[in-house]
């Protein structure tokens, strides 16, 4: 199997995941393809490849188009350029990281309890994460927070990755199944919901995560913030609103796991899309921005 | 071990479960000591300490306060007394669930797509069951239903006992996890939500398995309709609302499973409280009551 089959193959079992680092994971596969002596229009091919591996989140559309152009760019492959292209991607992606978290950190007060869905930091980024990234800057920055940690069924990313990742930060945090939010909610020991995202509309719909959209109706019933945390490159500027966003269907095993009959028939949606009129606050990196503010068109305006 | 100490056991690991079904439990067990020659003092202590196995459901309480009543009531233990009295109540529960059915199937239309929480057919009591035993009626008066089964995390008695239930009775049903109702009923795909109860206030209010409030909410901003089935059995007619129902919290393994951290703090209320205002109908064995209703204290005149 070539490196970018691998690739691909391990972006589709999850293996890679989280929006920002498929992204560039794939820059560094059609880096490496180059290096292999592919000539140009097999990359172009490949790039092609790499794009389909996963259809919700853009960050890869974004990443890999970046890799296109270099390539069409001149007649000759220049491997070493690709490279260094790819080693810009993962550093500009620390960056973006890094500004989200201090960016968003303000939006978390001392002594506030936070809930997180799915997997937003080290592990979906090259650098802090998103959504984890802010609640780690808070953390770091002296606040006492704690983080109410959905496993996020199908794939437990929360109770797998996410308990993991703020363990060894020593960040208090209590593992939930994803059912508990909103009895915690009712009893007011939820303050604010950080979430990340895989594709974000001009309009500030955005997807992510099955079962974001559920919170984001249960913070509206119970009057709690939603903030999506996300760098610029999850905008899709070519989207006016989420109805046009694909949902990934995938393997009915991932539901029926071990436990259910191995022939009942299953729906698995890996995301669902959350509409800006429930979410509260957008962290970009470059922008911290309100629903008013979304509505007035701030997101488009975050265009290059 | 004793039998009635082999019955709690069973209760605290779920391996009896359904808030009517222990309840019969628990009086089969007493009759069974009775026939084994324990003298009434032991009885009445052993009928406390089956009655403590649980604390949410209020259908244990009920059948047991039952049993001590007969057991008080002479001064000799009539262990065969005791036998026809668990034997009524099993069959009174059968009874109790026919009615329900018959009187719930009616709020389901022919061409409905319906979701359930958690069991609560066949093997949640001695008949037909509550909510799944309301299903069952619509599909076998002819109409054309499917069921959505929340796979009800963390113990997954939607997965695999709800999807066994309806396999058997041949009733078309789609397996999803918990988090992934709300994208269904936004795009409307749910026309109505079934559920069971653990116990019920005078008020309406109601404590079902964990997740089940979540549900309300969804249910509530969708405005889809939320049944609540269960026999009268399950009303305590002490509780003025849900603020007092006492809520079990269980074992943080079965949320750890064997995915997390193993040292990983854990949540695990077993269930939930539902407000009356977020609930549309509630199904007894002898009425269907609406809200309006039970805003004027119907439940309340549901006491012999």
């Amino acid at each position: 199997m070539a490196n970018y089959q691998a690739v691909i193959a391990a972006i589709k079992k999850l293996q890679i995941r989280g929006a920002p680092l498929i992204g560039i994971a794939a820059a560094f596969s059609i880096a490496l393809e180059a290096l292999q002596g592919r000539p140009r229009n097999q990359l172009l091919v490949i790039a092609e490849e790499l794009r389909a591996a996963r259809p919700t989140a853009v960050n890869l559309m974004f990443c890999v188009d970046r890799m296109k152009s270099a390539i069409s760019a001149s007649a000759n492959v220049d491997a070493g350029k690709l490279l260094i292209l790819a080693l810009k991607i993962f550093d500009e992606d620390q960056e973006l990281c890094r500004q989200i978290a201090l960016r968003g950190e303000s939006l978390i007060q001392d002594g506030e309890d936070v809930l997180t869905h799915c997997n937003t930091g080290g592990l979906a980024t090259a650098g802090v994460g998103t959504a984890l990234g802010i609640i780690k800057q808070a953390h770091d920055s002296g606040k006492h927070i704690k983080v109410w940690v959905d496993e996020t069924r199908p794939l437990l990313q929360g109770g797998r990755l996410t308990t993991w990742e703020l363990a060894k930060y020593g960040i208090p945090h209590t593992l939930i199944t994803d059912s508990m939010a909103a009895s915690l909610m009712k009893s007011k020991r939820v303050q604010k919901v950080l979430v990340g995202a895989d594709r974000i509309a001009i309009n500030g719909d955005f997807a992510n995560k099955i079962g974001t959209y559920n919170l984001a109706v249960l913070c509206h019933h119970h009057q709690i913030p939603l903030i999506v945390a996300a760098p610029y490159t999850t905008i899709d500027f070519e989207l006016k609103d989420g109805s046009g966003i694909e949902i990934e269907n995938r393997n009915p095993a991932e539901v029926r796991s071990s436990w259910a009959p191995p022939t009942v028939e299953v729906l698995n949606p890996a995301f669902d899309v959350t509409p800006a009129e429930l979410t509260s606050y957008w962290v970009f990196d470059r922008a911290v921005l309100n629903r008013s503010a979304v509505r007035e068109g701030a997101i488009e305006s975050l265009k290059f």
